[in-house]
């Protein structure tokens, strides 16, 4: 894995231009919608049970992001991921909010059995919080460190067999024996609400070009850092972190990949 | 047809703010409600079986999106332009993603029937999906050329009696007789998500206060269109492009009308 | 009442980071999640009837709007706001559009009759029609003046028990027998949609915070007319405003609140 790989998987996506179909939150709809189309994908949203299959079907990949849940979406959801898995296509889960509610729990336990996701992306107390519900340990504890998130993406990606991406100001990105980090990001990034939602439909993207989950993650994370890195340096606030973001990722090249990238192969 | 006329209709539409009822789609609402309140005109949002027909009844037009499309919206959208038509109010139609799923073909065929929209709005592909549907021609290529859209576009006004715009980097309306061309807009409009959703509510806007639809689309495409090309010069990508389109929607005038509006009567 | 008050309000909330859950509409959510981020509350947005009592239990406040409503949320708002009264949460209603449709009406009527809401903030118009709804006087006129608007806020605090607050140019806060106006604000904030929205989002932010509801009413309202201000000087239109304005919220301190902020104490 080089920052190179990096530029290749960019421009391959550009090329491209996969359709990224996305079931996804009512808070960050536009935002992901927009950041797929800067970095050059085309982004669908459709949630109705009648037709997700069939638009899973057209499209390169498959987000499930749970963020504001409801019966018919998880039924929608469930569908989607299904035909997603039945044709070959990756399925990306964001497990947002899962450990808040019994009904995100059972729901975040219905989409791994029944999806079976390629990459699933969330925040530290998300992944342990996943871990615990697919694993069964016990004594998670809600101030846990970043290193305990490790240990619990290992053993998330090994239970289920995905590519676990853990975010935070370092990410880290697991298949269960191999470990990468990511360092690029902003402190501004959390500020601004769906940044992690973001990041998983950027993951769709590059997984819908680069079939090795473990490079096309550390690809979509360093580009999403690399972006936020960029944006926060011309930024006063969120408000303005957010536009400019947007405009990094359409910006994004080579050249500013290659100076910015910052990653490395933990195990 | 005149750039006088444009700067008569925003007048017109400043003066009267008229109340515009949009049921739209989740990505594009927060932008569609910023365009339609730059522009001076009054949003609404709703979209429950239970009040739509009592909303549209004291609004000035309709706008039906299908962008998230969903069972209990569909029967809304209907419910609002069945009650629209028959208080005479204009009902603009925006067939999102038309041709991508059996769902969306059928979804608009019964509003097509049912609401008989007095204005249809979409990209190229989209057009010909409908008119595909609608005319049940053969052989709709989805690489088509732009000349092909007008000629499906004409034949399309024709069978279902609305104003039909074709919008890309060329703008066509006709009403199957007629046909202008608009040429107004940024390469950068497209990156955004929802501009053509925006331009929807915008006809939306322009048909309650010029029920002649062809000058009212001439009027809202080339207003799009000078605003997004003053938007894009002060833009560095979608994310700035975005917040810039709705200042320039806001501080359009008579003078910037006169001076950047670039339009034909083709037929 | 005191600017210093405020400020000390501001501290705690970014102290306490308060989880404020929020029912709210699509218009909006992305805007009132980065509001509540930005003046360093955390925002969850969470609407299923199978999860919105827990999560309302975790939650230091409940934000009920009623912008674009439907059967199944309007279930989960009343389960909701229940829980929240039961667990001594403070639950603010937003009645968006109250008197547009019978709808409308009945819900804000279940709502004040089933969640007891703590704090109600509208416009004149809506305090006007949710007075008449709730106090059954008569002859409520739509083209009513702020005095009018005044009394009616203070019946409806005396029928409801809760705080009542109007906003427009000046915004009034009652709860039946006191009564501040705030002066803070900029006439760019109502060309950008949702600013009521997240102004009732900040009220429950500062109501997690401080249980004096007047106190904590006129300190959010004084928050969002100054944010208003100092984002107004920096905008070109309702654009840029929405940006600098939470861009603002972010960077406001102390020394500004004291600067700026302009309320008196009426009764």
């Amino acid at each position: 894995m080089t920052p190179e790989k990096i530029a290749v998987n960019l421009d391959s996506l550009r090329g491209k231009s996969p359709l990224v179909h996305n079931i996804t939150n009512f808070v960050v709809m536009n935002n992901t919608a927009n950041a797929l189309l800067s970095i050059g994908a085309s982004p669908v949203m459709a949630h109705a049970v009648e037709e997700v299959e069939d638009m899973v079907s057209i499209s390169s990949s498959l987000v499930i992001n749970m963020g504001t849940l409801s019966d018919r979406w998880v039924e929608a959801m469930i569908l989607a991921g299904t035909r997603a898995k039945e044709t070959g296509k990756p399925v990306v889960f964001d497990p947002v909010g899962v450990g808040a509610t019994k009904y995100r729990n059972d729901t975040a336990a219905a989409i791994l059995e029944k999806c079976r996701p390629s990459i699933i992306r969330g925040n530290a107390s998300e992944i342990l919080a996943l871990a615990k519900e697919a694993v069964n340990t016990k004594g998670v504890d809600s101030t846990a460190s970043s290193s305990s998130a490790v240990e619990a993406s290992k053993s998330l990606a090994i239970e289920t067999g995905a590519v676990v991406i853990v975010s935070g100001e370092t990410d880290y990105i697991t298949d269960g024996t191999g470990l990468y980090s990511v360092k690029n990001g902003s402190e501004l990034m959390p500020r601004v609400t769906g940044m992690g939602c973001t990041a998983s439909a950027i993951v769709g993207a590059f997984a819908a070009v680069d079939r090795d989950y473990m490079t096309a993650s550390v690809s979509a994370m360093a580009v999403m850092g690399i972006a936020g890195e960029l944006a926060a340096e011309k930024s006063s606030g969120p408000g303005s972190m957010q536009m400019h973001f947007i405009d990094e990722l359409y910006s994004l090249d080579r050249n500013r990949i290659i100076a910015h990238a910052e990653f490395s192969k933990e195990i």
